[in-house]
């Protein structure tokens, strides 16, 4: 299948917006969460291994963005950035668990568990996540306490048993499940979704931002959110190590969902076109509503960018896209 | 030696307080954290297992009797009492893993990773660090900004890398540290007294108490707090399965610290008899300054009959209380 015929109805991309700078984003990374003096030597070290490993930060510059095209002061906004970025990290350092995902490589790095031993790697998840509900409340302590009480459900809807939790024990229970769209597209919901509707909706709604506008930005988090997935799930059947820095075409090995594997390479690049498409039409509105907001249509072209480099001649070279 | 001249200095127990209904605790630890439909069935499993044991709930007792001292409102002191119970499960849920403690028993039931799977485990625990981060922020939902913001700081820091979690990976790498009482109480410190201190405190700090009376409930949850971890590591020395309902004798197998095993039986209990005293000098200062505290007379006379019932006869009947 012609990839350029796959990607025919993506729109170009938003013009050029300036993001925070990148090593601005990883020292505050590593600065929100000070080490005291005379900790444990080996929670120590785990600790700094995973606060010298930040990832991409895509979404502490999201929230960020959306603080900004709301108007959100850059002390909370900065706290709530890292906050959700904490809550991300510790998520993936207990995905990467042996009892977990197994996984071996995460962030271009040796995961926390194989460098530090397990305890290492848990302790450290745990003091994420403890920092980011710190930082997530001196975000809000600016705010009505309506917004307060508000944001707070979101969040731990988003987080608990209804969100990333269910959506990780069903990813880990995946093979008794019925290998489907609906299924992993459900698991998606709770694992990937989760955190990028909170990325994209807590600014908002501490910032004020309408009932409207909230519904507008969870729908766009969801097909992009969704869309992520399918790239992930694309990539971890189509590429190497090289190009990921993770330990890749596990999902299969593992019996872990991914849409490729279930649907076929050309039915999730399909599918993520028309979640590409619904998001569009979504932003289109959102944008008629709140103008400042047009820079996520950079994240839009990304999802574009990633899914064209992902599929390049891949439905033609690789035997595993014909899955 | 003789058990009734190691407790000579115990005074007696205050007069009976009618404590919260047990079954009503345990139908309130079952209940702050309603579970929605369409789970995964393995998560949901794991964390009725958890829900359905919720051991003593001496916690959240006290956090209530702390709050009816004070006159804060009972709903916004219950959220408090169960967050705290949920954080301290959690805690339990994991320092029980394989990779930590590798326990077999707790609360008399087996251990949730041996029930339903390390996963299962590991996504009930943090199910209870989300409820109990949401319930917290309803307990302070009524408080002034700056109260809030002063109780969220000392959460943060007895839960963070500067209490709980460097007290366990200390626990962890005791191993490594000289065994004597500076260290195991250095990590009792972090891992027991933090939990207590947090019980005491926080529902005192909520209702706008006094520095000093946080400093003297402070002074007396360390002593009580080493005092209790004391109690725990003497029957882990001396008692058998059916007494304590979990799994015994581990600390020395596994390398855990023990102070009974550090610095002997007598030793132990004389270092407990000294923290009772101070722990009784402190109460005495602080009832002069709020009486309303006096129930705490019960939680000290707990400590004494705890120490009783564990030291009876041992010195003499147990070899292991030589040691």
């Amino acid at each position: 299948m012609n990839n350029q015929k796959l990607v025919r109805n993506i729109v170009p991309a938003e013009p050029g917006f300036d993001e925070p700078n990148a090593a601005l984003l990883a020292e505050d990374f590593r600065g929100f969460l000070p080490l005291p003096a005379h900790l444990d030597s080996h929670f120590e070290e785990a600790l700094r291994h995973v606060l010298q490993n930040p990832g991409s930060l895509v979404r502490p510059r999201l929230v960020m963005q959306v603080a900004t095209a709301y108007g959100l002061d850059a002390t909370h906004a900065n706290s709530l950035a890292f906050a959700l970025e904490y809550f991300h990290t510790a998520s993936l350092i207990f995905d990467d668990l042996p009892c977990m995902d197994n996984a071996s490589h995460r962030r271009g790095a040796p995961c926390v568990h194989l460098a530090f031993g397990e305890p290492g790697a848990i302790l450290s998840a745990l003091a994420l996540i403890n920092r980011a509900y710190a930082l997530t409340w001196q975000a809000l302590s600016g705010c009505a306490r309506d917004t307060q009480l508000q944001v707070m459900a979101y969040l731990e809807q988003r987080l608990g048993v209804e969100g990333l939790l269910n959506g990780q024990s069903l990813d880990l229970h995946y093979a008794k499940l019925p290998h489907n769209r609906e299924t992993t597209e459900r698991i998606a919901h709770g694992k990937t979704v989760s955190l990028i509707r909170l990325t994209l909706v807590m600014p908002a709604m501490l910032a004020g931002a309408s009932a409207r506008e909230i519904q507008l930005l969870e729908r766009i988090a969801t097909c992009w959110g969704l869309g992520y997935q399918i790239v992930d799930d694309l990539k971890d059947v189509l590429q190497c190590f090289s190009e990921t820095g993770k330990s890749v075409a596990r999902d299969v090995l593992l019996g872990r969902p991914n849409i490729a594997a279930a649907i076929g390479v050309c039915g999730a690049v399909e599918r993520l076109n028309s979640l590409i498409r619904m998001g569009d039409l979504t932003l289109s509105r959102l944008l008629i509503i709140k103008p400042s907001l047009s820079f996520l249509g950079k994240l839009r072209a990304d999802l574009q960018a990633e899914l064209v480099r992902v599929t390049e001649n891949a439905c033609e070279m690789n035997p595993r896209a014909q899955a």
